[in-house]
């Protein structure tokens, strides 16, 4: 940790607080600039209030040297983490396509799409049971009867299941779910993130809408210093000043998250644009940028299918889609 | 709601349309533009999905006409909330200031603050026993504790006290809370808030990080759905691109909601810029700018005393801030 | 145009906005929903001040119905169109490999850089000659030495040259330029845009960093309204929160902007991510995502040699890189 | 200047970095942590190309210690800057009130506003003769005939007058004009700002909408570097994921600028906020954060005044408000 101090500081408060730092079992490296005085701080500065020190009026600033995440750090772990689901791998050279619904609606829709996903090359199940919305007024999902409907769609078909989980009280209700996603409204709910640590069983942790990719990894971090590594993280766009997307899909994130973590990302094309029409073009730029998985909306509903366009693909555009992407990924492999 | 068709639409997907709107107890009024079609939707559109509506491909855009916030909304409801703590008022006319450490650490430590803001002007004491950390390694709170040393505090002083949830599971353990704070991380956190919704006590609500006021007022509406109408709004900086302060604190959002909402609104100046030089413009800023009241960073510690200038003010600093705040204050009543 | 009023307007003020809506040649269409009224204004609304309505206190909001671009507007122009610098084209299916140093330094520099990148496949050589800087103490380009030496690398290597114009006064320099270049920063210098709309000369118009793709689009309509209709538009970051990345990439820009204008669209990843490792898979994604294009900075500095990782590509690992890009872009092609 | 490597980094290529930052005629003080290796440059580091160091594959980051910017920062020139325009004042104390309508109209119009807007306590007179604009085919101003009208208005009320440059070769035009605006979207125009630091005149220097307070700082350097040191800054709000507000007006960045910088800073919240009911709250914010000046959208336009509510304060508002500045910045001068 480097301390920078302000100029022309009175010697002895510097040295009151070299004494404070020594006291907290820091060495303290002095370097004396033309103008300004650098404090190298070494030992385990990870205690140190880095905010604190900031706050102080002789410093101008703080710099952390050393990541403030561990576990999910690619320096001491720098082979890829592969999460496996039976026979869905993600990370490591495999590709997840996760694919479903936004909603669980019924046993025949989602029994449907689940078949119609699956023949198009899904390797996993998404569908939402219990639904985060704006506002109070809109539908909030089937629950635990989603659930339900969920399993035996993976009953019919074989693919594992995928469902987003908003209340730390309902993990029991979670016991037969694959893979748990935490959505980006509930990224920094610690309390939450803490006990999904205690399960053994794969989380889809998705990245807030404003959250930096720094507090993304220290939210993993929160899972895994309670024990599961089995962690898939999930890039689903950002929230910026333009209009037209409905979020900006950062798709940066991909190559940065892995230089600097072992854990596989996947990208979510459908919540990041809001446009079915943008979809098919993000999900092969995903591919191309080198997510290990991408997470897309499939439908049929009747007054989308009227329509001809919605909001998720219909079964035919997924299965067009997914071949392209191994196509795309096949030209990575190279 | 305005519906409005792309150019050039076929007549028989139109028609499509309008009959399924229609089929939905909608009356649908067709106005034909020069280029364009615009629908507008007549009846109770708050059913109506509007993310639906717009993926459709013969759909260029919708827009509400009427806000998706009801119990919050000034409109229906012209009167100021005030919310009332014992004889600590907030809104309508009245001020309140919030002040105390950042978390609670010892029964001296919070019972000195305490007394000291209270001489100081502070008729609320804040104060944090669960503590939302970006990292796992970071000091959670005191907890169950912290919440006791609390009420030992304003035993002493009479101040009502104020302090952050973060888990569902511990709303009995704020039975004796005055005031249940809802922090930045959790202003989505549906679940909790249709909990405090059901509660008969004063909620203080923060602005999330990259939340809009709309989905501020969403929020509050979920609790004011559940039954529950004593709601504080706080404003505490909002994340953008700059750097020399912590966040960016949006005042502008303070006549702005009290446009929208008939709910008091108070500003966190200490949290939003991240350093106890910039509080007192800011706070005074947020009186002048119309807020119902101030939440302050108060410490006591020997520390940033040595140092003299720490994140949060001393106390004498905070009782010179009040002085000028009331003085402000006095300014636009006239 | 739609202006929708506020609740319970007086009628007089109603019939006031009316009438002086109609002396401005506009037909007025009424719609009386149950809760508030909404106005559709019919004709030539393109002169319509939006801000002036907005701002009147018996409206609640005006919304465009049609697009205020209309020289670069898909609708009106639905084919592709497609810029053609000697044998380089963009657009329609034509793609353009963009490349060279940041700045031009010397002879030897850009024609050895230049001849390793058309060796490499580049299809048109970049290189700055003029430069905008953050600081006026840092490096400010060769100037039109350097746009002299650019010319001789085209001449050694037969490949166009773009280069970035900062100054409406140097535009006669930039005669025998084959692509002027307008940087982000004058996005929304309106006088260079006019100017540069009656050369008959592509220009290289790149988004700025907090600008939305309509505004992007209305700098294309100065251009194109002043005469000039070669444009190709770049994306080339935006800026967010985030800061492991320079800016953020909004590839979603790519197909939107493929939706809403015929103008080609290429990507610049280099400017975009700042960092060499996060170049080849932004530039993959950029070609799956449908861009017309990529511009990438190339060097052959000896420093950066050295050290094995620039900010800019090595020649060799540009190459390789442009041989995945173009598989990629045979996938999509299928 | 603080370079840190990643750790495990090559003894070779460690000591090549430090070779090659010597022969720069840097001091290099190395600094071993128990994990990685801090280097502090000492000597002229301001010609160091951060990017260039950052970029290197054996740096994981770079850190100014010292300022980029010189002749505004307040660490060398502790004394409150004043900049004087006749007697009007602004800085070290003085406050100005710089008001009038957004745009020139008429000889009848800028004198009959000039008068109010004198009459009601304003300082300086503002008023757009050529007006930046998205769309080209909105009204660009009355151009070199609006500065014409504008000098009529000071001969008529003695009031210095405010207006803005867009293009480099207006110069000559903006002689006899006592205070040059530069607008947000040219604060990084660093050809123009080059020349308006030759100029022995005041330049108002308005932050642009996405621009850090470091850069607008350094865009008043470009004009300082080149000799001119009488610049006001003027915050007017940046551009983040709110829309109920125009803008994003960032009051933190007056008292932070006061820190970084001598020079005088007021507040536009007329562009910032979009709404002439949040002006006079974000007026007196502005007043009582310690600004050194508002500047106010003041109108007489008969559509306006006819519906009671438009983005301009009428005459009657301004001076209402002004009263009320007055008193908030005798609270702050106790």
């Amino acid at each position: 940790m480097i301390v920078i101090l302000k100029p022309n500081v009175a010697h002895e408060k510097r040295e009151q607080l070299i004494e404070w730092l020594k006291a907290q079992s820091l060495g303290v490296h002095i370097s004396d600039g033309a103008f300004q005085t650098v404090l190298g701080l070494i030992g385990d500065t990870s205690k140190v209030d880095l905010d604190l020190l900031a706050s102080l009026d002789i410093v101008e600033s703080v710099k952390r040297v050393s990541d403030p995440f561990k576990c999910c750090n690619r320096k001491f772990h720098p082979e890829d983490t592969i999460v496996s689901v039976g026979e869905a791998k993600t990370g490591g050279g495999y590709f997840s396509l996760i694919a479903g619904p936004c909603s669980v609606e019924s046993e025949e829709q989602i029994v449907s799409i689940a078949k119609a996903v699956k023949a198009g090359g899904a390797t996993m199940l998404r569908g939402g049971a219990f639904k985060p919305r704006t506002s109070p007024y809109d539908f909030q999902g089937l629950k635990a009867e989603g659930l339900e409907l969920l399993k035996i769609a993976r009953q019919e078909t074989g693919l594992p299941i995928v469902t987003e989980i908003m209340n730390i009280n309902h993990i029991p209700l979670f016991e037969d779910v694959d893979v748990i996603q935490v959505g980006a409204r509930n990224m920094q709910n610690f309390d939450l993130l803490k006990e999904l640590g205690k399960l053994n069983k794969p989380i889809l942790l998705k990245r807030g809408l404003a959250n930096t990719l720094k507090e993304l990894l220290m939210s993993a971090e929160y899972i895994m210093a309670s024990g599961n590594e089995q962690i898939i993280l999930c890039e689903r766009g950002i929230r910026t000043f333009e209009t037209y997307t409905r979020n900006t899909l950062d798709l940066s994130a991909v190559p940065m998250l892995h230089e600097l973590t072992h854990l596989p990302v996947v990208v979510d094309p459908s919540h990041a644009t809001g446009s079915a029409r943008l979809v098919p073009p993000m999900a092969l730029a995903a591919a191309a940028g080198g997510a290990d998985g991408i997470m897309i909306e499939v439908h049929n509903d009747p007054m989308h299918a009227l329509c001809d366009g919605a909001q998720a693909l219909t079964p035919e555009q997924f299965a067009a889609l997914a071949e392209k992407v191994h196509r795309v990924r096949e030209v990575l492999a190279v």
